[in-house]
This record gives C-alpha cells, sequence and structure tokens, in this order.
C-alpha cells in the first residue's frame, strides 16, 4: 500500500489517511517507509475568517498550480468540529472544477474528538501527500480561531485571505494572523472597500518590528472566483519558497514541525498509557481524589508521571 | 500569602494568579495548600462569538449575583492571543461597575504562549479563585472557535449567549456549540429577528438525542444592557447547579475537569523535561533527523520516551 501511494494511486494515499485520522497503530511501520520520500512538497497554510473566500480561492490556486503541471494535495482541516463531527458538507462540490483529475487529491479532515488532535493528524497527512509526490500540498482550515491560526502556521507558507467588510482589520489582530502571514491576500478586490482593507494592512504590517533581511510579507488584490489576481498570488509563494530555501528558514520551519509532530506522537502515547481515553484507570482514581479536595494537582501529576513525592 | 488569599485579600489573590500565568515552579505548593479548600464555588463557563455582548452579560449577570450576597471571580480568558499578548484592551473600562467592589474579583488571562496554555492555566486560576472565598467563578471565553468552546466547556454550567443577527444558527452549529451548552441565552432580545434566533435554537436543541433523566437546556430571552431576563439566568443557573448536585453530574464533571488539569501539568512537566522550551536539546537533533527523512517521527517518539526501538 506505501508503495502504491508513492506511485500516487489515490486509493492508497486515501486508505493512508484514513488510517491517520483513525489512528492506526500501523502507522509506525507506514510512517518508516514513507519518511526518505518526503520533503519535497511545497506545504502551503491557508487560513481567514469565514466567508472570506477559502474554498473560492483554494480552488483558483489549484487551477493555476495544475495548469502549471503540478501535482497537488488539498487537506481541508475543521478544528470546530471535534463535536459535530462532518461540518464539511459541500467539500466535493466546491472542489468539484478538479473532482476528476488524477493530479489533483482532495481530503477533508476533522479533529473529531481523537486523543491527539489535529496537531498529531495534520503533519502525517502532510506526510502521506508529500511522499505521494505531490509538489504543492494546500492545507485550509475552515472556521477561525486559535487552532486554525496554529494549523496555518505549521506549514512551510502561511497565506492569510482577508476581504472587504468583514470588519477584519480588528479581526485579523484578535486572531493574532498578522504575526504569522507569508503572504496576504485581500479577495473580493472588486468590491466596496478592498482598498482600505489593503491600505489598513499595509498599515499594520509596516508597524511590526521586523530585523533586517527578514521577509516582508506582500500584500496580493485577487477576485478569486474570476482568477484575477491568482498568478500573482502563485508568483508570490514561489518567492516566499525561494526565500525560505536561501535563507535556510526553510529548515527552520520544517524541524518545528517535525519537532511539534514527534512531541504529539509522544505524548498521545503517554497519555493513552495513562489510561486518559477509555475511562477506569489510575487516573481517574487520581482525578477524583483532586475533585474531591484530598490531593492536589501537582501531586497527582507526580504520580502519574511515577516520580517520588517531593 | 496562602492564607492571605483564603481570606479574599485581593493583592493575594492577584499574586497567585499572576504565579499560574508565569508557571511558577513555587505553584506546587501553593496548590498543596489550597486543594482542601476548594469545591465550594460554582463555575459558570460563558461563550459566544464576538458582538452578542459577552462582556455586558457578564457585567449584569455580576450586579445580580452581588445583590444575592454572592462572592464573584471573573476569568476572561482569551484564547486567541497566544501570538499578540494584550487583546484585553477595555477589561477594566467595561468592568468598571465593580471596580471598587472588594466582593467582586476581576481577571484577565492570555495564553501568552506559555507552554502548558490554557488547559494549564484556567483549572488553576479557578482554584485559586476557588480557594478564596468565591462563590460564584465566571470564565469568560473572548473571541470564537475550538479552544473558547472547550474552556467554557471546563465549567460546572455552560452559558452560551447567542444574538439577532450574527448569523449565529450556523455558527452555532459550526463551532459545537449546541452540544455544550446548559443554558442558552439569547441577548439583544428587543432586536429584530430574535424571536426567529430562539425558535431556530430550540428546534435545534430540539433534534438532539438525549437520554431520559438528562439536562434538557433551558432558552432564555435577556436585554443584558438594561438588564431585563438576568434574574431569569440567574434562577436558570441556580437550577442547573442544584440538578448537577442531586445527579451526581456534579462530581462527575469536577473530575473530569481534575483530570484535565493533571494530565496538563504532567504533559508540561514532561514537555520541559524534553527542553521542548528552550531549544538545543534532544529533542532537537531528533525533530532535525526527521525533517531531513533520515528518522521518522514514531521513532523519534520512541527516543524521546526513552523506549526501545521496537
Amino acid at each position: 500500500m506505501v508503495a502504491a501511494a508513492r506511485e500516487g494511486q489515490p486509493r492508497a494515499v486515501a486508505r493512508l489517511i484514513s488510517m491517520v485520522e483513525d489512528e492506526s497503530p500501523a502507522l509506525r511501520e507506514v510512517m518508516a517507509a514513507l519518511a526518505p520520500h518526503t520533503g519535497r512538497a511545497q506545504v502551503v497554510g491557508l487560513t481567514g475568517s469565514p466567508g472570506v473566500g477559502k474554498s473560492t480561492s483554494t480552488n483558483a490556486l489549484v487551477t493555476r498550480l495544475r495548469a502549471a503541471g503540478k501535482r497537488v494535495g488539498v487537506l481541508a482541516v475543521d478544528p470546530s468540529s471535534p463535536f459535530s463531527g462532518g461540518a464539511l458538507l459541500g467539500d466535493r462540490i466546491r472542489m468539484s472544477d478538479h473532482a476528476s483529475d488524477a493530479g489533483v487529491y482532495i481530503r477533508s479532515m476533522a479533529a473529531r474528538g481523537h486523543l491527539g488532535g489535529l496537531a498529531w493528524s495534520t503533519p502525517q497527512a502532510i506526510r502521506v501527500l508529500d511522499a505521494a509526490g505531490c509538489d504543492v500540498v494546500l492545507v485550509e482550515t475552515v472556521g477561525v480561531g486559535q487552532s486554525e491560526v496554529e494549523v496555518a502556521a505549521r506549514a512551510d507558507t502561511t497565506l492569510v485571505l482577508l476581504a472587504p467588510g468583514m470588519g477584519d482589520g480588528i479581526q485579523a489582530a484578535k486572531a493574532g494572523i498578522l504575526e504569522i502571514g507569508d503572504v496576504y491576500v485581500v479577495n473580493k478586490a472588486d468590491r466596496d472597500g478592498a482598498d482600505q482593507v489593503r491600505r489598513d494592512l499595509r498599515g499594520m504590517l509596516s508597524m511590526a518590528d521586523r530585523p533586517a533581511g527578514a521577509w516582508r510579507a506582500p500584500v496580493v488584490a485577487t477576485v478569486a472566483s474570476s482568477g484575477d489576481g491568482v498568478d500573482e498570488v502563485v508568483a508570490e509563494l514561489d518567492r516566499h519558497h525561494s526565500w525560505l530555501h536561501e535563507t535556510g528558514e526553510l529548515r527552520r520551519r520544517r524541524t518545528r514541525r517535525a519537532r511539534e509532530e514527534v512531541v504529539a506522537i509522544a505524548v498521545t502515547a503517554l497519555r493513552r498509557s495513562w489510561g486518559d481515553v477509555d475511562g477506569r484507570s489510575e487516573l481517574d482514581a487520581l482525578a477524583e481524589a483532586v475533585a474531591a479536595g484530598e490531593s492536589d494537582p501537582y501531586a497527582a501529576a507526580d504520580r502519574l508521571l511515577g516520580a517520588p513525592a517531593p
């Protein structure tokens, strides 16, 4: 199956990503087999408030990348659905332009309330698409909030989308996206207020302290529905990727991503060993004692870690 | 200082919560001393989209609770500010009705990008306010998203705020708040569309599968700015608290909160031991090998945990 996935066979890729979503024990072997074949894909995170046109923009980007002969993977990640499961209705519909294109692999992922969460699953799903020969992996987050920002910031390049009429200046500042964008796109640029959003954004970005030689995030205007400006976005993504290569920042970012991936795997394994999944365990007894005021959380954590009481 | 905090001296309480925010090593002793004095406060989480009137509602609730002679602690938690730091402008201003009231303790908390995050700090801050004699601790989340929902859901009682004109039906479904609310409040009930929001909400809530004997979340209409309906909210909070007591659900929820608190402390201690804070460590070397494709994340996690390679 790993061999079939490496050849880019859609069914094998789908199976491997399902294994990631299901936290399959066999992933250990899969990841060991894939590891030597990773590191080729350009990983682009795409985030923004609801209504700015994330899926239309993703669709337009895929079209341009395909026209340039690139193989593309899309992960639509929904951090807000640990409770409700599948908030990704319309996923197939909206990407139907590319549904029959063998050079595009599209997949929705939800946190599903699993133990490891998206910090665990997203990098592993990226790893699968990377090893399957995707030149570009787009990680689109659905919704807005800290988790979304974190998922997008885990990419090589983070693309932040805004649009006029969303009160986006304040929202951007609140969500912390001014700190994470490598490329900013003001979509719906044919609408009233788009110029103002660009000016506000440039103003806010110019106020940030940036050391000499640091990347200066460009602001691109697009109308994703017509494709206007999308070529420029692709050009800026390439320019950023080159900059990442030249400065050694690419390696630094990927090491950071690998670091988070390793920590997530290790922490998840530990929590499983503590019985933090299926109830009745030492952890439950400790938590009950803490809730009753008979113990304190530090003493309980010590017990959990097998450390002697101080 | 612990003794002074238990007497409710504001400066001592402030110091202890600052120790939580700073992840002070001395917290271990503080929490051991506080543990026997916890478990009295009713912990209420308050969440909702931006613009529904969370701070006005908190303010109105505090007024009613104070009129009933209760001591109140307010934690305004901002999960979206690990990047930007202080998104809590206007915090003192909006709560200025209660600024000179010794029976109200108000505190803003941001994730600050610390290792443990809000899963680590929020329950410990609640613990301090509880031990300091607060009858009610209100945990208000600022912003919207999974983290906000999680923080609010960690309470004894979760109050979800909505308002007309926010497209809140869909937003509610997306953010998973239909699963977490114990009491729903439709604020700005004097505005057009409020009745529709109530109807939609009741309709969506009635479709949920609930076992016999389960709590049926009420929907209350308020105009927080004038205080209309707030007495009813307080009555529903009390009714839910009684239900929690009678059914044993209170103990179950508090055990779950203690469990998350213990796990967060244990995981944070481990990550610190792995050097996942200040760079240059075995973890960095492992992450570099994974990023370079020389190792896979599972093998690296095994090394981190000191397990023999399988």
